[in-house]
């Protein structure tokens, strides 16, 4: 049973398609990379009680990690830490050490000429209330720290939404907590690539290959145009070592190119 | 009170990374545009469990409509219907309108010497397999029907995950649909950008001009490097005709960027 992440996106800029979700991907695939399993990825509003929904019913289905990105910045709608802090029947409380983080940063941008005063305005002490019982994660590249809080089994852990903040917190402070709790899990993945064979054709022979190799998991994309049928074959597969993952996906490849061979079809790996 | 929407799209690619979930963006922005309004995205695997889950929970929160993404080709992984099926206690049967639909495209593909015969596999017989009750929609680029079905007052509809496939049939069936629910609604955005201010000087004066213009949403995005701050500033409104869109949008502009520069900021269209 692999480890089981939640990933829930915060913002508007998502709902009304203003932006491409860049963030589930980027981590999507560093979670699986590190050997963990996404099972759900979730958009909402900035809106704590939507919010606070979402993070009730994450925690209901018990994940090792809810990773949340977006709405920790100063602003009135940066509602994510009220959401969790709503979910969670707690208090926001100002904790120190997030605010020596964000205190430390302002001083630095003034001493850099960028803006007039380092003073601790509302807006910059807001990022420094955090949930009762949560611990700061340190930002290396903005403003907001990230915040980790333990519920039972569950780790939530809410990152910012600007990517390069995401990403830093993520690779400084978060990654190793996963890889940690994956061991030495690895996830393997490849793409091999069929012509001359429609998708309906091709999907009886996939069945046959997922049947014999119960941990590999197969799936067509249609790449083609209409007139051309060209079908990307994606295999992939988390195992306990490298090794186990490489022969798992080289066996379902000979089977499968054999299987397409004997309908006609040309495999290819480009 | 806006036509609520819920996205709903179905794939492991999309919660390993693989792929980019570009069809919740043009979904959530054609949504939009339509007057209609996307409160929740939700990104499940190719399980049926998952499916059925995630339609559930969708169906509780009673929105217009659920359209969901994903899942609706011939091979074993494409398990949105019978994940919808059981989401709604009803069994899977062969609708006759949807076989016919199918039926012509692989006819259509032998007869132009696409494949070596138009016979109805089982797998292709597959995708005319829907929900009791269901009602097929016609796909001008693809095989797999689009599908939709009216649960109480929420029709949940059925969209490939192809994103060709999933335009066409939004365009060719559903996008009428929403647009004769929002009536007259119109959508609004617009963006302005201020240089030589930090977000978090600027957060206080979005909260007075949101107070203001209680009907106007606006969200800073920070664009800038660490040394120059630029942030876009992204104001939007549902209104019901364009001129009361625009006016509204105008009104928060004026007010915004006399507070911005009042505080020494300069104010930019791009």
């Amino acid at each position: 049973m692999s480890v089981q992440i939640e990933i829930i996106c915060v913002g508007n800029e998502l709902l009304i398609g203003k932006t491409l979700n860049t963030n589930a991907q980027w981590l999507a695939r560093r979670a699986t990379s590190l050997g963990t399993a996404v099972n759900r990825i979730t958009v909402v509003g900035d809106d704590v009680d939507e919010i606070a929904k979402a993070i009730r019913e994450a925690l209901g289905r018990k994940p090792r990690f809810i990773i949340t990105t977006g709405g920790l910045g100063p602003t009135f709608d940066d509602k994510t830490l009220e959401g969790i802090a709503k979910a969670l029947n707690r208090q926001l409380e100002l904790n120190s050490k997030a605010l020596q983080m964000v205190k430390e940063k302002y001083e630095a941008y003034a001493k850099a000429g960028r803006l007039d005063s380092a003073e601790l305005t509302p807006p910059r002490i807001k990022m420094a209330k955090l949930p009762e019982g949560a611990e700061p994660l340190p930002n290396p590249v903005g403003t907001a720290p990230g915040v980790q809080i333990k519920i039972g089994n569950t780790d939530i852990i809410a990152l910012p939404g600007v990517p390069s903040e995401m990403e830093a917190i993520f690779d400084g402070s978060v990654a190793a907590l996963l890889k940690k709790e994956a061991g030495d899990a690895v996830f393997f993945e490849t793409s091999i690539y069929a012509d001359n064979i429609m998708e309906s054709t091709l999907a009886p022979l996939i069945d046959v290959v997922m049947h014999d190799n119960p941990y590999v998991y197969i799936k067509s994309h249609p790449r083609g145009e209409e007139r051309k049928p060209h079908i990307e074959i994606h295999l992939s597969t988390t195992a306990k070592d490298s090794k186990t993952a490489k022969d798992r996906i080289g066996k379902a490849i000979i089977q499968l190119s054999e299987l397409i061979k004997g309908k006609g079809g040309k495999v290819k790996t480009f």
